[in-house]
């Protein structure tokens, strides 16, 4: 049994068949193709393209339900460049001039494109070069018959750890999920996309364990530890009995949190707090139980506008919120109308490229400006409103002024669909999310025209202290722990009470183990949140009296700094 | 006289010479150049490149003082194109192949690459390629001969309104300042560069003439009426006399102002608010006058640091706050370190390419983080501050961490400083920019650990409504009078009083005149502004009650809408 050490970068313990993942090498030569080849040659392009793009909407799919939107960003972006008809017109065309393989002719383009590029010193066109690398890589692969499942990880059957140099983005999702238990990597940050995932599926992850792919080569299984950073290949008898009684403890505290699933979350002195889920993708629509949670607490839609040609009809939104409404037996589902722009972006809306898109035309901006777009929206959520319980939620929201005007839309809505005899809930509530400064310095306004707030804390965090969450270089900077944010957070609550409304958080800060306390001291309503989380925050709210944390939450909104916070967080982390 | 109607963009009237400017054409035909000739080619590339850098960096600058950084950096980006050596290798390198003359290599390498970008389908890429045409139009036209001085603009000796098509940055500020009085336009928007510099100069503008350029052909004279759109040709006697009456009640109007030039601003019961004056360029610290303002409330350091190969030294950066400081006669001058990133790039300092910059490293961010070149600033500062009175002031700090590590970095400059045993003031004053929310939220401790606050609106109206200022679609939330941003405003004032510290304005907000009743009412003590602004703004403080304006500020604060608070505002505009 050989030991090494690494950095463990997602907690957890992990026992199984190691597999080592080794970059693909291809060498491409240049083969004359003769006049009745030609068609042939066309046709693999064209196949390899349709496949990879295939293959790109699917890891989209996966990503945005494992990992989130921003994630998912680089495959669409992929795919972009995949669909560049003009590109790969300019391949054909050298083909024809080269009369050679098309593999050689998109090898020989894209080196063109990319000196080509390189003359132009500008660090965004350098990332957009090492995309088109990336992309014709792969549908070089494909046209070479390189299939992904070549590496044997789709033919899995028992479980495994990956051993790899560093894992692309692409290497990470194609993964069976199923059977994965852990990674070890070489290279790979603390915030590396490999990272995400594991913490995401719950496995543990090493990195940073120098020539752990050649020593990997002889494993049959590896053991891993998260906390520790510690790897061993081919465990003895004495690890492998302190694995498994790891392994128990960790499964009966599991049973013990499962117990909790269908209960609701109340403090030790009687305070109920919404546990509600967040979903916005058919996937995690699909996985929803109505009976663990209270219902959802936001419904994102963009999913309904993204993987689309063109804007989809109110039939087809208004089919999808009524299965959810239905699924939902009589619980709360809160619809946040379409929160487009800022770093997502659809081809056919035909938004501006922006210097800031994070400061731009994004979300109510653009809903507000085209009224139809949004008003068949509308419809559709009203629609679904008839098969059970429905609110409306907008996002980003800065002053009363663009509430007045959405709530007028609503009221459009209403009308357009009155005439067609219709039916829908003629009470639905309307909420705001409270998710930039602006609204949270008019929150007391905002109380008294909306039915309810729910606090974005994501964006939050990113406008009150001006920092892109996305910006690795000002990530320190970008907590939920900032005074300045639990102080806008309060505001909003004590506002939302003033006027007897109710108010719930869906960021991430929602299911951050160590602010519950602090968000129950609050009187927070509602905490939404990934359906994965809900078991764990229950846990925490049922053992919590909000009396004792009032006192905390002064002496939290009080503290100087960040770690002053953490402190006096950590402190009573039950 | 014949009359023709337009939209009003710029206040004013004026009566002038016009002087119709139409877009430059060339035409370039391949030469063949022989063996002998080569050095000449070559040597016409370098010079034309180098005289429109220089004349880019006098453009630049002369931007910088009328138009502010943000509209000067086009000319950064097209310096940084014009000085890309590995173009520029690459048009020799087919001059040579081709054995033909430079622009007709430089045309062609440049379609060349143009036509590269165009295959790729992305909305900056698009966009980089507009300004890689224009610059290599511009030393085309250098090769050529074709100087601007040909169009007659520099040569005139009398007042001219220039009418055109639409104009460019380059074009805008290529005119003679000394004699232009107005402009008139076939195209253009309110918020367009024309407009903003007419505004600068306080000369009228009108837009949207159609087929003006050709009617004004025909003409001698011209009259234009900002306000009301009207443009005519030739003026009749009537309307003549009517422009000279106006002309002299402005003169009268500004010969009333000119005598508060060097009084205070004091309202009518006796508080009396600081006039200060912003500066950032070598032009504007030249035309300096102390005697009509209290100090320097903004002094803008990153001009040192750009038009520079490299970090400005010690030595560099101290003769200019020396000048700066001795100037102001021991009036009090502010200065702001170092001020980059977001929109502002410099070569030398390798900043990342962000996403959204307005949200990434810069200032104070990047300067917590090179410390040795932070600390280099504040000894020149330091030192300076042994010649008069010198105020530190850090830009973009968001919480209380920063302010006390931005403090530890002056206490180390004097601890080097006093190791050299030189001179500086020992009780320098260190004052907080607030202009995030998170400051706004934390200004009840930053006003205990800092000495004064100065509000930047501009960023903080940003950041508060999440909009860049610079996009269009998105510039009706960008205001100042967003009940959120005056509620801001006034907490910050508030909490600075409560600890008796100094709170001053120094973004536009300063010296909008609609604004000022209710910064007098919120107490400020200081407003900073552009030197042009002084005298209209303590004409308006000279007419005011701090005590009849302190109601107005609280109905202001409770309005609902921007529409309310600028309808309280006009109905009391002094």
């Amino acid at each position: 049994m050989n030991i090494y050490k690494g950095t463990g970068a997602a907690k957890g313990q992990a026992l199984a068949n190691v597999i080592v993942l080794r970059e693909d090498n291809y060498e491409i030569t240049k083969i004359q193709i003769s006049e009745q080849a030609v068609k042939k040659e066309e046709e693999k392009l064209k196949t390899a393209r349709a496949s990879y793009c295939r293959e790109l909407e699917d890891i989209y799919d996966m990503t945005v339900q494992s990992l989130g939107e921003e994630s998912a960003q680089i495959f669409s972006a992929y795919k972009e460049i995949a669909m560049d008809d003009v590109f790969f017109a300019q391949v054909l065309k050298r083909r024809e001039q080269e009369q050679c393989n098309v593999e050689y002719a998109l090898q020989e383009e894209k080196k063109s494109v990319l000196k080509m590029m390189e003359s132009i010193d500008d660090a965004y066109i350098r990332e957009r070069a090492a995309d088109i690398e990336n992309v014709c890589k792969e549908i070089i692969k494909g046209i070479l018959g390189m299939q992904t499942s070549d590496t044997g990880l789709k033919e899995q059957k028992d479980d495994f750890i990956v051993v790899a140099g560093d894992l692309s983005p692409e290497d990470t999702i194609r993964l069976d999920k199923k059977y994965l238990k852990g990674f070890v990597t070489e290279k790979g940050g603390k915030t590396s996309h490999t990272v995400i995932l594991a913490k995401t599926l719950g496995i543990p992850a090493v990195i940073g364990v120098p020539g752990i792919c050649d020593k990997a080569a002889g494993m049959e299984r590896i053991y891993i530890n998260g906390e520790t950073g510690e790897v061993a290949g081919d465990p003895d008898e004495a690890l492998i009995t302190q694995y498994q009684k790891a392994k128990e403890a960790s499964e009966s505290q599991k049973r013990e949190l499962e117990k909790l699933a269908q209960k609701e979350a109340i403090t030790i002195d009687g305070y109920k707090i919404k546990i509600c889920v967040n979903t916005g993708d058919q996937e995690s629509l699909n996985s929803l139980d109505a009976k663990i949670c209270d219902g959802i607490g936001l419904f994102r839609t963009e999913f309904l506008y993204m993987n689309h040609k063109g804007y989809p009809t109110e039939e087809e939104q208004f089919a999808v919120y009524q299965t959810a409404v239905q699924k939902m037996e009589g619980k709360e589902v809160v619809i946040r109308t379409l929160d487009i722009g800022g770093d997502k972006q659809l081809d056919y809306m035909e938004l501006p490229k922006e210097a800031n898109p994070f400061l731009g035309y994004r979300a109510i901006r653009i809903c507000l400006d085209r009224k139809e777009m949004f008003i068949t929206q509308l419809k559709a959520i009203l629609r679904a409103s008839a098969y059970g319980s429905v609110a409306i939620m907008f996002p980003m929201i800065v002053n009363l002024e663009e509430l007045r005007e959405a709530k007028e839309l609503v009221k459009e809505a209403m009308r357009r669909l009155d005439s067609l005899k219709e039916n829908y809930d003629k009470e639905i509530k309307i909420g705001v999310m409270i998710e930039t400064p602006s609204a949270v310095l008019l929150s007391d306004k905002l109380a008294r025209e909306a039915d309810f707030f729910s606090i974005g804390t994501n964006d939050l965090i990113q406008y009150t202290t001006a920092t892109d969450r996305m910006n690795e270089k000002v990530q320190y900077l970008y907590d939920s722990c900032n005074v300045s944010v639990l102080r806008a957070v309060r505001l909003v609550a004590q506002n939302a009470h003033k006027e007897g409304i109710e108010v719930s958080i869906c960021g991430e800060a929602a299911s951050d183990e160590m602010l519950i306390p602090l968000w129950a001291a609050m009187k927070i309503n509602k905490l939404s949140m990934a359906q994965a989380q809900t078991m764990k925050i229950k846990y925490i709210i049922t053992r919590l009296s909000v009396k004792e944390q009032e006192a905390l939450c002064g002496q939290v909104l009080e503290a100087d700094t960040m770690e002053e916070v953490k402190k006096y967080l950590h402190s009573i982390c039950p």
